[in-house]
């Protein structure tokens, strides 16, 4: 009896529910966050769950349950990238994919990647509870170690290189040895390359890194695009001399024009409209003692934006003043532009309006606006059309232990999710 | 033939040339002070001869056999000064005294404290070699560790605590361990304390270690006194925060309000009138990341000037800004004044007035001007009426290799020196 009415009550739901009803379990997805917090909490009430340390190995067990659970089918590829597959109606179409990752910065929150990573599984439990069956298959990807580099979707893009296999990561072993420790295999990463084409969508949840939503009292992040980061070494020397006995008249002091600069690197940001930002982070005087005059002074700029083109309006205009400061006081200037190597990835303008529409209809408040922190739905832009839900963050904070989000924000964004999928699987042929 | 004609030429001289007429030997002296400078000369040009090093313990040899020859009695006290005694015709007057130091910062110059310890042993040659005979007794002393913290002047005027004498000095040994290599006895240190009255005049002569005689083509300087510093530590503390999500309105970022103090406090300093300096030397961001908007920035005040009230004054000014600047960007203020244990300590009235009166008679030209430095000459200065002598450096550099007198300044200097103690001789009772 059992055996035979389990099918007939799932088939009941698939007619009484249409898609734009079926909604994530809230409180379910909200306990496995909670379990999955607990793999590597520090007496801080930090996370310690960095990429490749045995807290991240042992999470990852706990996903792969979790993923089977949901009806995925599981693989880890050649970066440790754990990949769960949904079969769709249609074979021939290139699946949806979505996730995010489950390691942290040291000391960091419950948050950052948990719920992007949680809410793509339980997007896959529901709409298997609800018996639907999308076109595309659908795709769950928790990535490794994001924190550390965008190591896994850099690797499915092809663009994780020989070099950033080696660094060294937070858990105190190379990215190649993390990657084994994985059950990756770093020697055959080039194999797993995947082009553009080879995946219909790629969508990834996220909480904001930032304050506008929380600030603002909105539900949903519309992201633009995550922005493009550039950075310079800007370098005043003038001449250390004795605090004392140097007369103010007869100083070519470099914390002057330093100083200035950082003002007007304040001033020149904001003179642009629009939601660039920049920054002045470190500053420092050498030799730095309370008795010397500087003979230098360097301070680091970062400007961020979706637009390279205005970053690098903006910092014309940033060094164009410098230069100015430097002859006027007297001291030379240096600046070094240093390598990111991080170039601005655009949402797709489609996938905007269908997050923004199915918010809409889910009756949740948005706001259109940029990522200004690196995801892996940045590296999966290169080859994919590419759109990011984001949900508020108590007072903006992230990567630390008071990160924050509220069980309702967390099932909100899942539901987005969840619908937008929906809504792309309609879409896309 | 030789014995008899040899006291009866000196005898002439006495009768010939009058005090005024005196001269040191410009040459013999440069001399002196190229043989010094070899003892702990390094690759880099610079002088090695810390106190307490080898190349100190060496030196002092070499000082040694120069005051025996001008003709004076060595001693060495329990702090390792070398004290060098003339008798005058009157034993019951208490010692003009003068001196100097011959340690060096490490990589040092060959100017900053052997012009005055040599001018001062050249002084008394020259005068033994005339046959001049002071009322007062004359005392040339060569100080312990100024450097290192005026060690030997503050032991002479009971200044040195216990603390300062486990003090680790650039030699890798304490003060205390270092006094017993010059032959002192750092137990036994608190009886050689001198008091007021002990000494009827205490004189320095030394490099300016700042750029006023040099630039303005001035042979000597006639110190007005040492000054008094004061150092405060400032601290604006914002919020740390995410550089790329943390969109500029929403930042409380300390970097903008201590880049408007450093601006404030150059413009506060030099709107009062007279020599005061007021300097920014070290300025710090914390966590001071390039993408991370600081949490809090450091800065280090420091304001010397002759007057405390005066550099209270301009402080006080300082804080009011800073405490306005803290307002209007909303972060907190933190202020914490340094001991530096540095009082000001002006020159007697009567020597400055000597010491220009003499350099007039020289034919050379003089400014008033306060020492920016601290000297040994300060401490003295606690129990005996002082005057200090400056002599031109060129482009104002003390304390590196490229310090650089000429011959003739140096002559000058001492010359100046010399004729000041004997108009002292004169007037003092």
């Amino acid at each position: 009896m059992k055996n035979f009415l389990l099918p007939a009550f799932l088939l009941l739901h698939v007619f009484i529910l249409p898609a734009q009803d079926i909604k994530i379990n809230g409180d379910r997805l909200h306990e496995t966050l909670l379990t999955l917090a607990t793999y590597g909490k520090n007496e801080k009430g930090g996370s310690d769950r960095v990429a490749f340390s045995k807290h991240d190995i042992e999470a990852r067990k706990y996903i792969k349950e979790l993923m089977e659970k949901a009806g995925l089918e599981i693989s880890v590829d050649f970066a440790g990238n754990i990949i769960g597959r949904k079969a769709g109606k249609n074979p021939s179409l290139k699946p949806i994919s979505f996730g995010s990752h489950i390691d942290e910065v040291p000391n960091g929150g419950d948050y950052d990647g948990p719920v992007g990573s949680l809410g793509a599984i339980e997007v896959i439990r529901s709409l298997s509870e609800h018996g639907y069956i999308t076109n595309h298959p659908l795709e769950v990807i928790i990535f490794t170690n994001e924190e550390g580099g965008v190591v896994g979707s850099r690797a499915i893009v092809g663009a994780l290189t020989q070099e950033a296999l080696q660094v060294m990561s937070n858990a105190g072993v190379t990215q190649a040895e993390g990657i084994k420790l994985l059950g990756g295999n770093p020697e055959r990463i080039a194999e797993m390359k995947r082009n553009p084409g080879d995946i219909a969508a790629f969508l990834e949840l996220h909480i904001e890194q930032g304050g506008n939503l929380y600030n603002e009292k909105l539900d949903i992040g519309v992201v633009e695009g995550i922005v493009a980061i550039e950075w310079w070494e800007i370098t005043f020397k003038g001449k250390a001399n004795h605090a004392g006995t140097t007369p103010m008249n007869l100083r070519k002091d470099p914390m002057l024009p330093a100083a200035e600069l950082v003002l007007e690197v304040n001033r020149i940001v904001n003179s642009y409209d629009g939601r660039q930002v920049g920054t002045v982070g470190k500053i420092q005087a050498f030799p730095g003692a309370g008795n010397v005059i500087p003979g230098e002074v360097k301070l680091n700029l970062e400007i961020r934006d979706l637009s390279s083109e205005k970053i690098w309006k903006i910092y014309k205009e940033i060094e164009s003043k410098a230069k100015e400061l430097a002859e006027k006081s007297g001291t030379e200037l240096e600046v070094k532009h240093i390598e990111v190597a991080s170039k601005p990835a655009l949402a797709d303008p489609m996938i905007r309006g269908i997050i923004k529409n199915q918010a809409d209809k889910l009756g949740l408040s948005t706001k259109s606006l940029p990522s200004g922190a690196g995801h892996d739905a940045q590296e999966m832009a290169r080859i994919a059309p590419m759109g990011m839900i984001f949900i508020p963050s108590k007072d903006g904070i992230s990567h630390a232990p008071e990160e924050f989000s509220t069980k309702e924000d967390i099932a909100n964004g899942a539901n987005v999710l969840l619908q937008t999928i929906l809504e792309l699987d309609k879409r896309l042929k």
